[in-house]
């Protein structure tokens, strides 16, 4: 008889084994190493917030994002999109909480939009935060892009080959872009509106985002995508700014310098990038990690000041693995109180997916078992032997596994260690029972002689992968033998 | 102008600042060690799953509890509730999984039920779980018994005072409670009506299940709760049942072979009980630490076999903080197969809130910082060294925070260090400048003048608590003061 309930999951969420597990983990550890020697402190929220918490900070796009929730006693929840509203929720709940709070927060959040797996977008995925609340210094801003690639260095010395991992932080302001509303004649009342078709330029291309600057045009299924009605030279000048580009981060600065002469207190906005950069280069982040890009806008409606992305530069297509940026007014809708802010996310779903098409992930890292030992039990008259070997490796610290599955042949169950990667099998029976010996077997050889060795036999004179021990030096006798394998490893 | 959104949380769900984030971690850090000793190897599923994938498997009591959630596309979706039942969906769904799988799963569930928070039942909790399945042999159950003990007892290893924490794992089966169906004259189909009101002996007491078991009474609020009508001496049956109480596994085992003793077959149920009883006095679990105890049911309708719980001795009206049992058929609705399995489940929130009532969490492991150092920033002048030592301490390995809030002034950034419990705080003003130094502020010195010293100057004189240091020797000079800290600590 079949099952009467398929077993299936929602298109963008996804199942994690236990090797992707270990990476996942690994990876949090990475990113949790590098903000606590920063000094953030861990927060943590529920993941069902009221839905009016949730509602009316992120703008449009994050809102139709939201998963809602019946909660009991009439209530309306939501399951949290980010986590930076929750931190302004906390922020204002606890008048006490002493500021600067500076706090990481790792959990997941959902968003109800659509997932691309391959690009590592899903619609459940695990963020990892940090937010200084209560700081006005840029040095704050400068803490938060060094952060940044101190996590990106972080992966590639921990990485398999140690080689760094090339990556670039993309910063940008939104003071800056405030600039180019007067330079093309854009009224303030617009500035979201044109933020907003900007953001997709990375998505759209040149092109399109021109259409909708101006008379807008037919999308591919052939709905009309309204243009926003800017005349061809106030286009022009936006696109003069969107084509500031160099690698140098001074030049940038040179050349906004040049393209907002005429632009009323430019040079005063541009000041702050131009320190933010000094302070980077004194701190020893060049240029080739930290660039600024005027074309980077942020779609979330909440930024005030610096923003940045990071991108992996053998996987550009990937977007943005870390953003963030700084967002004075968010606290404003509960609290009545402005509290400058800044703060970044790391996407660890989608580096995860990322590192793994990178080859990134170093092998303990992506182990399958946690087990180093797996105890046989094939011989049905030997199974208080058995259980007491077990205990006694786990007692050394030596994690095991005592075989209780269904099947009954030793070879099957050597079969199993095989499938999970546990590296070392005890084995038993009633002659080694005799003898007063086990036999331990080296799981690693018979991988090699499948994956390297041409002459079978003469490998394995050399390199038995299986010996016998007398029954009373297990512990010490596996302990040898992982730290030999642990040695062959590396 | 006061905000517009209350900043609030629904009752039963609740923030956990970083010292609680600290302990939280440390509990799972706890358990995993052990679990990973046991050879269990992680798993993570969504929080999100089709609604009648949940629904059907937990009996009613769980269904009432879940959160519905609408998703996209027109689908129904809940939250986990628990993470067997995505459990039997991943063993269902990926088929070539192979067996024993023995996976742990720590995350989140939800249930929307009457919270207790000061009981530590909350709404959104974590749950740290392990689950063998493909496992027909007993000692799968001792195995989980063993590892509930172990876990148990590593947070008395692992606590401030290192003595033992009283824990008691009281076990049952669902085997044995089948023998008091012929024994009281219960037909079978009956079952589950009478095993779900002996479930609540602990809730409700005797007197009250025996009158559900019989006529109904009304409940506090005048509300029927209708009988069952069982008979005066049917009732009398079940009762001598529950009367069953004995401190020694043996005793108990003795005293249900004599009660049912008429019953066929019975000899042959309590069989696996006894030889479970050898094994884990065996591997050392005495009678103090495992107890038979035929009054536990367990709430959830899917336990076919073991079924357990755990106590603390000294907060027994927390009830159970890890639990579980041999469920067989949890598979069956999604494959149409029967696939034994048995796990266990521990409340990492309960058990927060019962070892911080217990004062069990050691001081390391509730610490409110992560950073070892405070660099203030009261000179506008010296930002550049302020950056720059922070970022030497930083790469030294040190945890270190640069104070970027708005106090200006070095006596209040001291205190907001005080605030965060960061031990060691650096101040360098244009006096220290101008000699080449920088100064170190032990900041447990100033508590320890506070709580316990009566005579300050005298105090003062032997441990100064702050002195100079030249600026080229900051590092070091941090980390010998960290370590005599560390050191005063223990």
């Amino acid at each position: 008889m079949p099952g009467t309930v398929e077993p299936r999951l929602l298109r963008g969420l996804r199942d994690l084994m236990p090797a992707e597990m270990h990476a996942r983990q690994w990876i949090i550890d990475t990113i949790r190493r590098v903000y606590e020697n920063y000094g953030y402190v861990p927060l943590g929220t529920p993941a069902l917030e009221f839905l009016d918490v949730l509602r009316g900070t992120a703008g449009e796009e994050s809102e139709k994002q939201l998963f809602e929730v019946a909660g009991p006693e009439e209530t309306r929840l939501g399951l949290r999109f980010d986590q930076t509203v929750a931190l302004a929720r906390v922020v204002a709940q606890y008048p006490d909480l002493p500021r600067p709070f500076r706090r990481y927060q790792v959990a997941p959040v959902w968003r109800c939009d659509n997932p691309y797996e391959k690009r590592g977008r899903f619609r459940e995925f695990i963020q990892f935060d940090i937010d200084a609340v209560g700081v006005e210094s840029e040095l704050a801003d400068v803490e938060m892009i060094t952060a940044m690639c101190d996590v990106m260095s972080a992966f590639g010395a921990a990485g398999p080959t140690g080689r760094p991992l090339p990556f670039r932080v993309r910063v940008s302001s939104r003071r800056v872009l405030n600039l180019l509303l007067p330079y093309a004649g854009i009224a303030p009342e617009r500035a979201s509106d044109v933020f907003r078709v900007l953001d997709k330029l990375d998505k759209l291309g040149a092109e399109k985002v021109r259409l909708e600057l101006t008379t807008g045009y037919k999308d591919e299924s052939g709905s009309p995508v309204p243009g926003l009605g800017f005349s061809g030279a106030q286009v022009d000048r936006i696109e003069r700014f969107l084509a500031i580009r160099a690698p140098r981060r001074d030049d940038v600065l040179a050349q906004l310098a040049e393209l907002f002469r005429d632009v009323p207190g430019a040079a005063a906005e541009l000041e702050p990038l131009a320190r933010v950069s000094a302070q980077l280069r004194a701190l020893g982040y060049g240029d080739e990690v930290v660039v600024y890009d005027v074309s980077i806008a942020r779609g979330l409606a909440y930024y005030t000041g610096t923003v940045f992305e990071t991108e992996l530069r053998e996987l550009p297509e990937f977007g943005s693995v870390c953003s963030g940026g700084r967002y004075d007014d968010l606290v404003w809708r509960f609290l009545g109180e402005r509290v400058p802010a800044v703060g970044t996310s790391v996407g660890v779903d989608r580096l995860l997916v990322a590192l793994t098409e990178l080859d990134r992930i170093p092998p303990p890292a992506r182990r399958k078992a946690t087990a180093q030992v797996l105890v046989t039990t094939f011989d049905k008259n030997l199974m208080d032997d058995y259980v007491a070997m077990t205990y006694e490796l786990r007692r050394a610290g030596i994690n095991t596994e005592l075989y209780l599955g269904t099947e009954k042949r030793v070879g099957k169950q050597i079969r199993y260690a095989d499938q999970y990667d546990i590296p070392v099998v005890v084995v038993c029976g009633s002659d080694e029972k005799a003898r007063g010996e086990v036999q331990l077997k080296d799981m690693s050889v018979g991988r090699r002689l499948t994956a390297e060795v041409k002459d079978r036999n003469q490998w394995r004179a050399e390199r038995p992968g299986q010996f016998n021990v007398p029954r009373a030096e297990l512990v010490p006798a596996v302990q040898r033998l992982l730290r030999t394998i642990a040695a062959e490893r590396v």
